[in-house]
């Protein structure tokens, strides 16, 4: 890798990507503080009139369709397409595609209106998407990870973007290169919306440090490694304290904390 | 009781019942959360489209109108009418009825279109729906709990559902029975949308444990001796750490803890 | 000044003012809350129907424009009308002002439409919005305060608000009088929506004292000086634990903690 994740987290911490979000009303408030935690600025506005000035300024735009309208899909539809006028890459979280049919459809409108630069979902929402099947259960993924690697590449060759199936092993590709990494923490399941939070970090470092395997795998690498120091101090309870403690580490995490517990593997496709 | 509270509690963790939700934008977060903590798995979404198949996949369907608006109250009615059809049982949180009448009226509306498994509220809520009068402040019942065991009989026994009251001293009724409840904490009243906690846990029992006196007086029951094992440990300085304590409380609750603290009358009505 | 900071806060516990929002999606939860843990009791509602009776029984009205839309602009405009009509104080939080042209005329229209008592920004927005300039990104000013003491005093006699300009130091003014503040964490920069929590600790202190540069400067320190011993205890390790022990210092503030730390002068204009 010609820059390290460390390397890429300073980077991130330096530049304050400004990260435009449409997403949930479920966990929008951890997507923006686990936003500024990594080091980007977070905007999220949702009205069409006033997405085009706001998306211009934007280093990076997040569509999370957690809970999706007629009315929002419009407005991610505008803020996609104006984000693609403006070279601005867009990173897709297609939440429950696959638990029902609305939300596998909006994912895939999307998909088709706008240029996606990262999708990233969970096993089962990216088994769905890919077409190997995958098995999601409301908003979550009960799909394991078999044909994981296999999915990412093929649909990320289909559509082009960077590709993240997140779960116990995570996976990222660009058609060519896929990433595969194991860090983490079961606490992460115990919280709803760890996953949003991922998408709100690759906003993050896609916007400061560009759209590749790298970046995608660099945010979800940090992410990861901040849950397991934020277990190891012992003072993690329940999700409760899991929560304030996995801000606190995304925040305070060093370069050193990164390099001594990174579990990433490169390989081609 | 044929099956125990902590019974329930392990049966709630075993079946992680699908909790579908919709409900106001201020407390959302932290009934996803207190729904994981509980045992359950939390769904948000209210989206017309998206209903059908998301409420037939799901254990319980929770309706929360805190901050209803009229595009949200057809959907509740959706959402409701298609949890009847496929016998999904449904919790009305009727936040705020007798404040405005725009929320009495919603709250009456829901009960006339929907049948409605259980109904959750303050005393002033349940006083004001039972037609014995009740004081609503905003969101908050200033009325005390005169009245509230025979207010929650006259008023399940006319809707045909279980009816909870909530305060100092909880009750809770089928209209033949009255469950009459003890255990909780003054530091739940300084904390947003516990109330709100409360019907996302009832949405938890009554998904894996059926409808009934017995399961919607568990689910409360576990909420406030958690509460109050929250207190216990002597971390809480205040709203803050109480509501992280809280969720820790209600994920790691231990049958002992539920039978060394529960308060709990039955009686004939 | 007739009555001190500290006795202002005792008067906000003690009359508890029912403190009625419409705000944004991300940050709504902590607004909530963080008006409860100054004294007040919260209520968020954004319906047309449901507004005059909730704001007739409201003893202030806060607009934050962070996530508005057309629709909600037409609730901010309703209810702010009807405060006027009932004489109730009208808190305005022009989020984002600045950033994108929508988000200006937005809040020029809530002013033109609204007798607005107080006006609260960052020093960007209130830059913009007096007319001296001021910048703003995503919804963060980059602004300095430069020039933020002629700003409040010449928006406050433009408007007959009350204005306020936070940051580093803080500023309010009613045009006659501008008090100038030196209380606050640079944490309160790392974690979302402390600029709406101060919005919303306003609404109590006006709704509990009336509007005035002293009740506003009063919410102002008690916020900032809450944060400061939010950090004291060395409990706080990252943005997480910092907003956990915030909402705890500012339920906890005892009168001795204001007088002991509180810097603010008063000058004429």
């Amino acid at each position: 890798m010609a820059i390290s994740v460390a390397d890429m987290m300073e980077e991130v911490r330096r530049k304050r990507p400004l990260v435009h979000h449409i997403t949930n009303y479920v966990t929008v408030n951890d997507c923006a503080n686990v936003c500024i935690c990594a080091g980007g600025s977070p905007v999220m506005t949702d009205e069409a009139k006033d997405l085009p000035e706001m998306v211009a300024l934007s280093s990076a735009v997040v569509l999370n369709i957690g809970t999706l309208n007629e009315r929002t899909v419009e407005s991610m539809t505008i803020a996609g397409r104006e984000a693609n006028r403006n070279d601005v890459p867009v990173v897709l979280d297609p939440v429950g595609a696959g638990a029902t049919s609305y939300r596998t459809s909006a994912a895939r409108l999307l998909l088709d209106r706008v240029e996606v630069s990262v999708i990233k979902g969970n096993s089962g929402e990216i088994g769905v998407l890919a077409g190997i099947g995958g098995k999601v259960r409301g908003v979550d993924s009960v799909s394991g990870s078999d044909g994981m690697e296999a999915a990412v590449s093929a649909l990320a060759e289909r559509t082009g973007a960077v590709v993240a199936a997140t779960g116990k092993t995570d996976y990222v590709s660009d058609g060519r290169t896929v990433s595969v990494m194991g860090n983490g923490s079961d606490m992460l399941e115990t919280v709803s919306g760890t996953g949003c939070m991922v998408s709100s970090v690759i906003g993050c470092y896609v916007g400061a440090c560009g759209t590749s395997v790298e970046s995608v795998s660099a945010a979800i690498s940090v992410f990861n490694i901040a849950a397991e120091k934020a277990v190891e101090g012992g003072k993690v309870f329940g999700p409760g304290s899991f929560k304030t403690k996995l801000l606190d580490s995304v925040y305070g995490l060093t370069k050193d904390d990164v390099d001594g517990s990174i579990r990433m593997e490169l390989r081609k496709v």
